[in-house]
C-alpha cells in the first residue's frame, strides 16, 4: 500500500508513503542492502536508531544460507535477525544471472550452482515467491532477468519478454487461487513488478506499460546500475518514471550515489537501495558534506577534527579522522563499524531532508544546495554498484 | 592509589578500590584489552555500559602505531580514543621480547625492529616511562624482561635481576628529581613494578621483596600465563601473593580464564586483564553460564536459543545462537561483535559477582557454585594467553 502525501510544483519529486505489515516507510527512502541478514558491520540497532524503517535481504543468499526453513522455524526473517522494521527482498534473479558460468536459464527458470559449496539449485517465477513468502518479506521482488550492459536490442528485448511472462507467472501465484491482491498482500507482503528494457527507450516503454498493467501494489526499475553510463541511467530513469503508476511506489534498483539519488528523486523515484555507504565504509572511504574523503590518505594522519564536522552522530561526535585512519590502518574492525555507520547516517540524513524539501515544495533548491557544498574531493577508483554484499 | 574495603574471613581474597585520575575501578577488576587503542570488535561505549571502568593499551603497539606524539596532540589516549575510564599501559617488555629474532637486549634497554615495518626501536626503562607518560596512562608497568617458558634457573635468575635494575631506573625516572611519588602519580599516573622470577618460587620470593621496597603504587606478578601449567602458575600466585604489600593493589598479568581468576582473587589477586574474551570471541567461542560453547558447532544450526540463556545483555536477548553461527559462516563482522560483547558481559558479571561475594564475606560459596554450573563442554583446542592481540 501507497500513500501519495505530495508532489513538488517544479518537478516530478513526489513525498510518500510505504504502508507495510512492519510498520510505515516515508518515502523517498534509501534503504541499506542486509545481504545475508545482516547490514553489514552494523547493527540492527544501530540501523534503527540511525532512523531506518526498511532494509533489504537477499534471496539468493538467504536461501543458500542459512536457508528459508531455518528462517521459517525462526518465525520469519524479523525474528531471525532482531528487526522490528519493514524487509524487502530481492527476488535472486540479479545474483543468479551474476553467476554466468555456474547457471543455465530456461524459460521455466534458472538452474544454478551454489558460489558457497556448488551445490545445484533451481529459480523459478513462483519459487522465489514461494521462498520470498517463507522468508516473510513485507515486498517481493518479481523474478526477472537483468541483461548485462552493453546487450544488443534484440538480447535485451527477449530478456524484457522472458521478463514479463515471469512477472505474469509471479503474479498469479502470489495472487494465488481466486483471492484478490489486496488479500494476499495482508498475508505474504507486497509483490512489486520489474520494468526492464536495458538503455533502450522503446523498449523501456513496452515493459512500463506491461508491468503497470499488471496492477501490482509497486514497480520498480531495474537492470540499471550494471555498468551503463550514468547519462544513460538517468535518461531510462527519466523516461521510465512518468509511465509508471501514479498511485504506487516506484523503487529504483541499486542506485546509488548521493548525486544519483538527488537526480532519480526529481524524475518521480520513491525507493532506493545500493551498498556504496556500506561497501565503501568498510574500505576506508567516508561520504562527507564535502565529498568523499579516503581516510587511508596521508592526510587524515593528525587530523583530528571529524571526519565530518557536519555529522553530529556517534561515529564524528566520538572519533577523529586522525583515530579512524589509525584504526583502519591496524586493520580494527571499529574502523568498519564507524565508517559504515558514518555512511549511512549521511544517507539517512540526505533522504530526511530530500522528504523535508520535499514537503517544503524546495526540492530543487534543496538539491543545489547540497551539490553545491558537496564536492567530491577524492574518488580513488572506486567501483560502485553490485546488488548484494 | 588502593582503598582496601574489606577480606574474606575464609581466604586471601581482597574487596578494594584502585583510585585513579581517570574515576575509581572497583576490584577485583578484570580490564579488557585494547592493544591498539581499542578493545577489538567493541565501542568504546559498549565496552563502558557492561561496566568496565580501566581498560588496557599497549605500549609497543601505540608507539609503533599511531605513535606517542599523536597521542599527545590529541590530549592524550583517552581523549584520542574516546573512553573517559582509566587506562593501564604495559611496558612494551612482554611484545618486545616476544620479537626473539627481531631484538637485541642489553643492560640499557632491548632494540627492535618493529613487526610492521622493520623500522628501529630502542626501549629504555626511562624511555618507556616516556611513553607512558605521553600516552596519559592512569597505571604505568615497569620495563621487564619476561623470560620464557620454560627457562632454567640461571637464565631466570639473570633475567629477574636485569628487571629489578630496571625497576629502579624506573622508580628513579618517575619519581623525578626531588619528586615524592605521590606528585608523580598525580602528574603522571601510577607505577607498577613488576615481580618476576618464573617458576621458581626462591626467585620470586627474592622479586618479591624487591619490588615491594620500591614502594610504588602497586605491584604486578609477571611471567606467568607464558605457556607454563597451570598448576605452576597457581602456586607462582599462591606463593607470590602474600609476600607483597597488604595496601597495595596486585596485578596479575595476562590471567586469564574465569576458573584462574576466580582461583588467583582467593589467593589475594585483585586486578587482571587476558585477551581470552576477545580472542576467543573472534575465533567463534562463547563463555556461558554452562562452559565454553563453539558457535561453528553444528549443533547450534538450528539452535533458536539465546548463545546464554543466563545472560539478559543484548548479544543474548536480540540474537539466536543459530543466528550469531549463521552471522559467523558468512563472514559477517556483527557475528564478532555479538562474541566478543558477549564474553565481555560474561567476564564483566563474573566480577561483578566476585566483588558482591567477596563483601557478603561469601566467597568461596560463590566460586563453588560458579564453577559447579560452569562445565567446560567444549574446548576445541583453544590456544591461551597472549598479552596483546
Amino acid at each position: 500500500m501507497f500513500h501519495l502525501k505530495t508532489t513538488s510544483s517544479e518537478c516530478a519529486a513526489r513525498r510518500g508513503q510505504l504502508l507495510t505489515r512492519h510498520g510505515t516507510v516515508e518515502t523517498p527512502v534509501f534503504m541499506p542492502v542486509g545481504t545475508q541478514g545482516t547490514v553489514k558491520a552494523m547493527s540492527q540497532e544501530e540501523v534503527w536508531n540511525l532512523g531506518f524503517r526498511i532494509i533489504l535481504g537477499n534471496t539468493y543468499h538467504l536461501h543458500l544460507r542459512p536457508g528459508e526453513e531455518l528462517v521459517r522455524q525462526a518465525g520469519g526473517l524479523h525474528r531471525f535477525i532482531g528487526w522490528s522494521g519493514a524487509i524487502l527482498t530481492d527476488s535472486g534473479g540479479f545474483q543468479v544471472f551474476s553467476l554466468e558460468d555456474l547457471r543455465k536459464i530456461t524459460e521455466d527458470g534458472a538452474l544454478f550452482r551454489s558460489h558457497i559449496d556448488g551445490s545445484e539449485h533451481f529459480f523459478s517465477p513462483e519459487g522465489v515467491v514461494d521462498i520470498q513468502r517463507t522468508l516473510g518479506s513485507d515486498v517481493l521482488m518479481a523474478f526477472d532477468e537483468c541483461a548485462p550492459y552493453p546487450s544488443d536490442h534484440t538480447y535485451t528485448e527477449r530478456a524484457m519478454e522472458r521478463t514479463h511472462r515471469w512477472a505474469q507467472r509471479c503474479t498469479r501465484h502470489w495472487r494465488g487461487p481466486g483471492a484478490g491482491g489486496r488479500e494476499a498482500e495482508e498475508t505474504t507482503g507486497q509483490l512489486f513488478g520489474i520494468v526492464q528494457g536495458g538503455t533502450y527507450l522503446d523498449l523501456r516503454s513496452r515493459s512500463a506499460a506491461f508491468v503497470s498493467q499488471l496492477e501490482l501494489p509497486g514497480v520498480a526499475i531495474g537492470g540499471v546500475s550494471v555498468g551503463e553510463p550514468k547519462e544513460a541511467m538517468l535518461e531510462v530513469v527519466a523516461h521510465t518514471a512518468p509511465l509508471l503508476p501514479r498511485d504506487r511506489p516506484r523503487y529504483l534498483m541499486g542506485v546509488g550515489t548521493p548525486e544519483d539519488i538527488l537526480d532519480a528523486v526529481r524524475e518521480g523515484i520513491d525507493m532506493f537501495d545500493c551498498v556504496l555507504p556500506t561497501r565503501l565504509g568498510r574500505t576506508g572511504t567516508a561520504y562527507t558534506s564535502r565529498g568523499r574523503a579516503n581516510i587511508k590518505n596521508a592526510k587524515y594522519a593528525d587530523d583530528l577534527t571529524p571526519i565530518d564536522p557536519e555529522c553530529s552522530e556517534w561515529c564524528c561526535r566520538s572519533h577523529s579522522a586522525a583515530y579512524v585512519r589509525h584504526l583502519y590502518k591496524a586493520d580494527e574492525i571499529l574502523a568498519l563499524r564507524v565508517l559504515t555507520y558514518h555512511n549511512l547516517a549521511f544517507y539517512a540524513k540526505l533522504m530526511a531532508g530530500i522528504r523535508e524539501a520535499i514537503e517544503g515544495d524546495r526540492f530543487l533548491d534543496f538539491r543545489r544546495e547540497f551539490l553545491g557544498s558537496y564536492r567530491t574531493t577524492q574518488r580513488d577508483g572506486v567501483t560502485e554498484g553490485g546488488a548484494s554484499e
